[in-house]
């Protein structure tokens, strides 16, 4: 393990990026990711960055916020710091995010206090979203681990014992341990981008969930496509955008999921772990919903706006994928979303349309495209999931058994 | 030692930024500064301030461009970046530094790597220095240890201890023991204030500089002001801009220099440690330069451009500091400015010249007042140290005797 942090950077300049010479890299990390941040450095460089801008996180930084800062603080966000990254990102930079700290850090923060801090940021934060979400830009997100996170995710381990756990089922769900990794992760990109270009041909009219506590009907917007594996940015370069990534995902229509649907693991919200989720749909839009834990930091979630409420995303992925193999619930999007099937609330990806960049936004909401400034994923696929794709004449095709593909591509 | 952070983190909010309520603080430090970092943010937060937003460096980052950076990548600095610190603080932000990094990074970098991304940095970053330089908004600077400063520092003790060593040391300079550091800080401060006013009514032509190796004239500009302790920004606040500060200083006539110079204390260029330094003025250019180490570090620094050969800044401290008590040779301008007079090449103060704000770049030229992307201090006062003030009639009155203030103020 001694090279974990040599052949994670490897993996996001030269596949996650897939790094042009010259580019500059924005950089964003939790101080614990040092380690990596430092190796990422090394190979950008090394593969002809210009420069490597980071910005870093500290767990007792954000909470001084909450804690001790007045109405002022909670409602004010770096509105010309954000504006600058996005300045970079028309500049030719790219984008590169370490994810990995404590799901539950605001845990003991009043959520009114933490949803008023991240509906600002929110906001200032706008500019810099869109030029991520259109993919004009070449972007990827890596896992690394903090402390806190380890900790959330071996509780029951000493510190430096649950350090080393959690780097290890990385290992295992970014599959480090391969030969050669960089080259395994450009051929799982290929394969799953020939999946996602056979689903887009299928055209379906909707998709449809059966399993425990979920019978979902998620209608597709007009003109949809499924994306999956390599994202082709705006910029010119082909990039992975997940690492590790298992999902083929494609944009749901705004007005038309129907039906309940049960999550089927705990996420991190904002800070707050959210476990027992089920939501009731009707014509789009979350009409019940109750969690277990956590309930209040969903509320929160969906009254940040009218988008908020309506599905962006929905994703396929396997019940075999490298990160279910992993073993491990992760507590964090970026792996439990490539452990099983999910959805997200929020905003969806231009990329999932047609022609998006020809229309209007009145235009690809009469698609069925959702607008939101949050996109939360929640996993919902599990072995006792089936999935079909629903034609327009009703005709059905079954995607998935038990939790697994049923058809192959070339 | 256990309230060293707290102590510091107070003394740079409410006496160094004297922070308004609701203003953003923009903030710059080391990976090692981490613990005063938050301990300002929490003393920040309580003060009422919007927010701290920290950019840390690393020297392993900064190292890894100039090892493994390709030509463009020399000559990149983060312009998006500085222009918008530049806005923040047009928008109403603090800048607060925290100093402290090895004094020698770079020794083992060729010196023409080194120079090339500084003269790269300097150009983008001149947006934020003009601001800083002239006093637009409340800024302050304080020290804190990295590793590597307190290694080269204290070469021969073990890293803890030399950390701990570091630590008294720069308690001692800031005078963190005293009851009250805040209210004694704020009394030296107004003292630091009025010896600049006497000083300031003199208006001296020139100062005369004798000492071993040293016999200097320098003259002043036409309308100098001396300045020392509190600083009057123009967004209104009262700020003091170093913590420790010894000195009073004010504006070198840019054509007016006139001979040989020795300096008492090594110092810290660019990350390169620059000893036994002789330079002579001609006519306010330096016209020789020799040093025992650093020669390069030194001509590559007054080759940045015409103002790099000339003064921006004459200071006089007293050779009882507070700083000189700490009797360590810091390695750091911050501490060993105000452990002797000095003198800096590069960029002058708008403040230290009167109704600067009213007159064109050539009309403040014209008064003696020197352009440079650079502002580089360094050491020439000592016990054996005699200044006098020169009158345009040329009568002289003794300032400083064996490196002390020969009158008092009230």
């Amino acid at each position: 393990m001694d090279d974990f942090e040599t052949k994670l950077a490897e993996l996001a300049v030269r596949v996650g990026l897939n790094l042009k010479e010259g580019q500059e890299i924005f950089l964003t990390a939790h101080v614990d990711h040092l380690p990596l941040v430092r190796a990422i450095a090394k190979a950008a460089y090394r593969a002809g960055a210009s420069g490597v801008f980071p910005v870093f996180s500290d767990d007792e930084l954000s909470l001084a916020r909450l804690r001790y800062g007045n109405e002022a603080a909670l409602n004010h966000a770096p509105r010309w710091f954000f504006d600058a990254v996005a300045r970079a990102f028309d500049e030719g930079a790219a984008r590169l995010a370490i994810t990995g700290t404590d799901p539950g850090l605001f845990g003991e923060i009043p959520p009114e206090k933490v949803g008023k801090h991240m509906q600002a940021t929110r906001e200032a934060y706008r500019p810099m979203l869109e030029r991520i979400s259109e993919f004009r830009i070449n972007w990827t997100i890596v896992g690394y681990p903090a402390q806190g996170w380890a900790k959330a995710v071996f509780p029951d381990l000493p510190e430096d014992e649950a350090l080393e756990a959690l780097k290890t089922a990385i290992a295992k769900a970014t599959r480090l341990n391969e030969t050669d990794p960089v080259a395994a992760w450009r051929r799982r990109a290929d394969e799953l981008t020939a999946r996602a270009r056979y689903l887009s041909e299928q055209n379906f009219d909707a998709l449809h969930f059966r399993g425990p506590g979920t019978d979902l009907v998620v209608g597709l917007a007009e003109g949809h496509l499924w994306q999956g594996g390599w994202g082709q940015a705006k910029n010119g370069v082909k990039c992975l955008p997940n690492i590790p990534t298992e999902e083929v995902f494609t944009m749901p229509h705004r007005d038309r999921v129907d039906g309940v649907v049960r999550a089927t693991m705990p996420f991190s919200l904002n800070g707050v772990l959210v476990k027992g989720l089920t939501v009731r749909f009707r014509d789009g839009v979350a009409v019940e919903v109750q969690a277990e834990e956590g309930q209040k930091a969903v509320e929160a979630l969906l009254s940040a706006d009218e988008g908020a409420k309506r599905l962006g995303e929905v994703a396929l992925v396997p019940a075999d994928s490298g990160v279910r193999q992993a073993g491990v619930l992760f507590l964090n999007t970026l792996f439990d979303e490539n452990a099983a099937s999910h959805i997200a609330f929020g905003q969806a990806y231009a990329e999932n349309l047609k022609d998006a960049d020809a229309l209007t936004p009145e235009a690809r909401a009469q698609k069925g495209m959702n607008q939101s400034q949050v996109h939360q994923d929640w996993m919902i696929g599990s072995e006792a999931m089936d999935v079909d794709g629903v034609r327009q004449d009703g005709t059905r095709v079954p995607l998935m058994r038990r939790g697994q593909w049923v058809f192959e591509v070339a």
